[in-house]
């Protein structure tokens, strides 16, 4: 299915409300997760397995895309659970309640479903430790270590470092499982957790993670130390989950080439993206034996498989700099604005000649109708002017993690409509447009 | 009506979804209308009127809190107009047909409501004619200028930049108003628009911008020409839409004062809050005589009639840094992320004894549960520790404005409730939290 058949399909149908429009690859999603289980399968040749019956356990952290026929697609190629903020599901039945904004509800949620939770801290031990024991079930726990690991990537990205909120620093390790031991009725620990952060390239860091987890396992849980295993006495306890964190820089030659494409040239990175082999490479000689290990990464299994595609509004020149508005802004994509990212930005339409494409390009900025600086989706693009104009239709690449799940209603904008595309003719429209009664629907 | 009344009041009813909450206050909403509106009585001296039977208008930019019941309240206490996105409406009456993601919709409906439409460069101006033509209506036009101006603020929120998107710049004044008098039977020139951007704190800049809009309306508009002034036929054109932009920034001892607060000072600017007072003293010398203006704050009018209530899901230490994790995050304050704003945070209930505020306090900061970095509410707060603990309630200030209106589902967090509260003793729900159902609403 090409885009411009499919959009002008969603058009004919929807009108306007058809742009902006998020379009997901089925085809790239199962590639993706073939990436990863292949990476994963070089783990067979290991010892038995302690969880689930798997060595290496390939997860899909749902924050990057909630969409669940998302979810549902990636569960379909192979991933085995899909983990919803701080627990992992075994598929995608959501509870139905309503949410609190609290998450003891989660908390709730996760014993009752047997799903591995990951305890953050001290506070976080004691409240499991009181909802299990109030479902009157036993959890099973994870402890998020804090490994004190600079991520390399964007501050509000790296998740690991010694003064970041994130998991138990290793001097209140043992204070946490004195807390979970003393209830250890209701609670069962079954391994550790780290998650150093997203959009990492240098994976030089995960080798240092692997480190200081296999420290943890080892001096803590004291595998050759009998009298110590008995201190805290979960002597099987063999999960490492690495959570996510790898990051996607596609080339614009790695842009699909299945339509004509005229390269806008944002300047993104060439480094060639960090693959799930090469973080194995990584990460399996420092994997201590006998050890069960998760992957639940996010953007790495659904960036590449989205693009957003958005009408020209207009073009116009302002201090020498020339404009491109579209009809899509920070409410879809706010990761240039809140992380700097960049996002490779393509006309959906070949220009009329080739010619065009080699003369001196004009830097543009392409920026959304939001009145406010940071309303931007790319910036200082190389574009030659003539090539594009009101009502052509750019796609912004790499947006199947971290966009629609982020989208607000900043100026009672809408979110947007999103499609998956499956194989060479069919689509499916899998989140319908918001209309104004939806944005207005909880005022009353 | 004390927020622990009405904390505990909520609580009985919603249980966990009353928190994390916004809470507006009328009386606030009210104060700070009356402050612009005795502002521009200072114009009541002034020649008689042009637009809509007044010199000063204030209206109110929607984009700052898009909840009705607010606008609805501001309109009450006198605002004259709610603007919303790129027109003025002259009610809150917003229609309820599918709100496509371009604007030509809103264009549209800007033609049919009679309302100010401000049209930003040519290619605006081409869509604006093509509308009203088609509408059969005539559209009145306001240009957004590009004065070339910095406003000293956060470079996302300062807008009218030689290099920015926004406006037209003085050099294609003319071509626009070219384009617009070959449509004249569609279009009609009411006069010009700046908006120098938001959470302005140094007025001097006003003052550079009256100076740039006198001489585009002067000079394009030509009043002492006559032969220029039929070139372009609008010879009444006399509005000056200064947009909005004040800042807002509290001190300490301006917050609110009837409940007990122990303060959590969060080294919040302690620079006096510029009034519409101290606005007025520079605009009204450099308005040009016989012109009506047209105020359109968001920020100044809401922002410090909002609150968002917050518990405490537990505190926790790393790296030697202490981090009071809460139940908000950057799903419903996105700001401290984004524009690196500061918002004063308090404690709800009074600590034990006042001695504890006398120690040396420790640094903290207040995080939300999401997983990143990213997601805190305020960075190196100074606080007592001892006097916060898991299921207290904070306060975050200034949260009326840019908080709930961009708030998103990242994470599965559904919207929270909004609450207006008005006089000692009544207070009412004008938005119900969010649900697990509304968020999955539309997906297929
Ligand atoms: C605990 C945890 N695991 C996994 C992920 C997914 O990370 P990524 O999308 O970078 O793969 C995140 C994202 O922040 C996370 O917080
Ligand atoms: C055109 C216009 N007018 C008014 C405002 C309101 O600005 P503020 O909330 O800073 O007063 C904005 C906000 O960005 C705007 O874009």
């Amino acid at each position: 299915m090409s885009l411009e058949h499919l959009r002008r399909d969603l058009q004919y149908q929807y009108g306007p409300g058809a742009s902006p429009l998020f379009v997901y690859s089925c085809a790239t999603l199962v590639h993706n997760v073939r990436c990863y289980l292949d990476a994963l399968k070089s783990m067979h040749s290991w010892k038995d397995v302690v969880f689930q019956g798997a060595a290496g356990v390939l997860a899909y952290s749902m924050k990057a895309n909630g969409n669940p026929r998302v979810a549902a697609a990636l569960l379909e190629a192979g991933v085995q659970r899909a983990t919803c903020i701080h627990y992992c599901l075994d598929s995608i039945t959501l509870a139905s309640t309503p949410l609190p904004a609290t998450s003891r509800w989660e908390v709730e949620e996760a014993v009752r479903g047997g799903s591995l939770l990951n305890v953050d801290s001290i506070f976080d031990a004691c409240r499991v430790v009181e909802v299990a024991t109030d479902v009157g079930l036993q959890a099973k726990l994870l402890l998020r270590l804090n490994p004190a690991i600079d991520a390399l990537t964007h501050p509000y990205l790296s998740t690991a470092m010694a003064d970041c909120k994130f998991g138990i620093e290793e001097s209140q390790v043992k204070q946490v499982l004195g807390v979970l031991w003393s209830a250890r009725n209701s609670v069962k620990v079954e391994g550790v957790h780290v998650h150093l952060g997203s959009a990492i390239t240098d994976l030089s860091v995960y080798g240092n993670v692997m480190q200081s987890v296999s420290r943890v396992l080892y001096q803590i849980f004291h595998y050759n130390k009998p009298e110590q295993i008995r201190q805290f006495g979960w002597h099987d306890a063999a999960v490492v989950n690495l959570g996510g964190g790898l990051g996607v820089f596609p080339a614009p030659h790695q842009l699909p080439r299945d339509h004509p494409l005229a390269l806008i040239d944002t300047g993104t990175s060439m480094d060639p993206t960090p693959t799930p082999a090469d973080l194995m490479k990584v990460v399996l000689p420092l994997l201590p034996e006998g050890v069960t290990l998760i992957l639940e990464p996010g953007r790495s299994l659904v960036a590449s498989a989205g693009v957003l595609m958005t009408e020209i509004l207009g073009v116009k020149t302002n201090g020498g700099k020339v404009f491109v508005v579209t009809d899509a802004a920070m409410t879809e994509v706010i990761r240039p604005a809140l992380y700097s990212s960049k996002h490779p930005v393509t006309r959906l339409t070949q220009p009329k000649t080739d010619t065009i494409l080699k003369e001196a390009a004009h830097l543009v900025d392409v920026v959304g109708p939001v009145c406010e600086s940071g309303d931007y989706l790319a910036k200082d693009c190389r574009l030659p002017p003539p090539a594009v104009t009101q009502g052509d239709c750019l796609l912004v690449w790499m947006t199947g993690a971290y966009c629609s799940a982020m989208a607000s209603n900043y100026n009672m904008r809408p979110h947007v409509m999103e499609v998956m595309v499956h194989g060479p003719a069919n689509y499916k429209i899998i989140r319908r447009p918001q209309n104004f009664d939806d944005i207005m629907k909880e005022y009353q």
